[in-house]
């Protein structure tokens, strides 16, 4: 069934072919509502997601909400609760806890972030559609060592590596802590989502285990990003713990290292279009593991009001 | 003559003994000048480098003057001046140019800026004392790779390694590009020019060959950075190419690394009293090259007015 689906559907984005870098229009909307008074974001919201591929949603969670989040982090970072080994990346280094994929699997508490109105509601809305979590991450850049992430767009790593067909998913990172300009916040180039880049050189097996740590393939030029940068500028995404970052899956980001001494953490959920669901790789060998990119999820995700107590 | 004035000497600012790390009060003056109505910078900024170990001069070059600079700094770069060859440090990994030494003997342009009334007159005022120059380097921060500079007091390493007794020294920043929050700026802790803080373990023989790359010996620990950043806060010295960065020599300061486009230079310059000359080092057995501090500067530098051009 998944490899019939596969044989019909055009690749919209090629990539990682024997062709050389180059650039070329999205072929897919942005929104894909139309906005009307019912809808869970301003008109002002909407089109600021349009245009620039990325908004920030502010004090949506109460002080209580954040005390349940940050005790579950730090349960999470300190060893309080069972992990699966497969999902926890570390520092270049050390073996300080990076990463912490599949948190929804892991934490009732994070299971009903991720499937909160507030934050689940919106994306709803702004892709049209049912919602499924792709991948979602606890991430934790500590102070004095905290590493830079590199550009890149996820749309990209995902279609290629991940199977998805089309750009029709967004972000969800939730700071768990204050983050400012100085302790590597998540940069963004607002109104690169509007482009595709399709990178030169082919996916090595396997890439996954290096790319989590230092992505090679799959990552625009330094030419490429710098006409970018000078067409859109870098903005970046700061905010008191709570503040919620929606962005599109082509928006280009990366973060710069950390040597202050305040760390910072993020619960990052991935929301993909049901109708978006996940095919064969477009340009790999074969699929990234499950706890990258869900490959068969057995239903929407149930999306609840009323908060997280 | 250097070691009988060595020998009488007390050292006020012991460091890198068997002892452990501790803090102590700065002996001191920050400004040792008092102000009135002839000086050359404002009460109120005389008032905040007493408090905040650094202060900040916006537009005091013309276009006209910035452009020399630029053009100074591209032909210093590109290769246009011949350059003693231990005056120049690579980025780790690359041959990229990160650093440029004795830059006011290299560089007439640049020999001029150090001895500008804009600047070096400030000083004087803010010193109280004739000045020379104890380092100078041209910085240079590329785009993507930039690396970070860990927080360190400048004051430590002078004393230890250099042999300057005392606090009397002040540094200017020259910003020679654009410089903000996310391309790697300095950042410093205001008010952290009041405590001297002893720092732990000995100095390796010839320590400077790979403390320019990366600092090991003379640095805080992170405990003590943590507290310090907690009780003073950090800030970031940004502003448009031609803004002036002046910090005391005791003001803890670093940068975080760059992964934006956008390269960051500056042209820095130690100012020394002339009554601080330095002695043999506090803290180590040899002192270190010239280069990196000037042994005996035969005379005060000749400050002067009516621009660069």
């Amino acid at each position: 069934m998944t490899q019939a689906l596969r044989e019909n559907i055009e690749d919209l984005y090629p990539t990682r072919s024997a062709e050389d870098e180059s650039w070329s229009e999205r072929h897919d909307p942005v929104v894909w509502s139309d906005w009307n008074a019912a809808a869970p974001l301003t008109r002002a919201q909407a089109d600021a997601f349009e245009r620039d591929g990325y908004i920030m949603l502010e004090n949506i969670f109460s002080s209580g909400e954040l005390a349940i989040l940050r005790n579950e982090l730090d349960a999470i970072r300190g060893g309080g609760k069972r992990l699966t080994p497969d999902s926890v990346i570390t520092e270049p280094g050390s073996d300080e806890i990076r990463t912490v994929f599949q948190l929804e699997k892991q934490s009732e508490v994070f299971d009903r972030l991720a499937r909160d109105a507030r934050i689940a509601g919106v994306i709803r809305f702004l892709l049209g559609d049912e919602l499924y979590i792709h991948q979602s991450r606890l991430n934790y850049k500590p102070g004095f060592t905290g590493k830079e992430f590199y550009w890149h767009s996820d749309f990209e790593t995902w279609h290629a590596e991940d199977g998805m067909p089309r750009m029709r998913a967004i972000s969800a990172s939730i700071l768990l802590t204050d983050n400012d300009a100085l302790n590597g916040p998540l940069m963004l180039m607002p109104g690169s989502h509007r482009t595709f880049v399709r990178c030169a050189g082919a996916t090595p097996d396997d890439n996954h285990k290096t790319s989590l740590k230092k992505q090679e393939v799959g990552v625009p030029s330094n030419e490429t990003l710098t006409r970018m940068a000078e067409k859109h500028g870098i903005n970046y995404a700061a905010g008191k713990a709570g503040t919620v970052i929606l962005f599109d899956c082509n928006t280009l980001h990366g973060s710069n290292g950390n040597i202050t001494p305040f760390p910072r953490s993020n619960a990052f959920f991935v929301f993909n279009a049901w109708s978006n669901r996940p095919q064969r790789p477009f340009a790999a060998a074969k699929r990234r593991p499950e706890f990258l990119g869900a490959r068969a999820p057995e239903a929407p995700i149930a999306i609840e009001r009323g908060g997280l107590a």
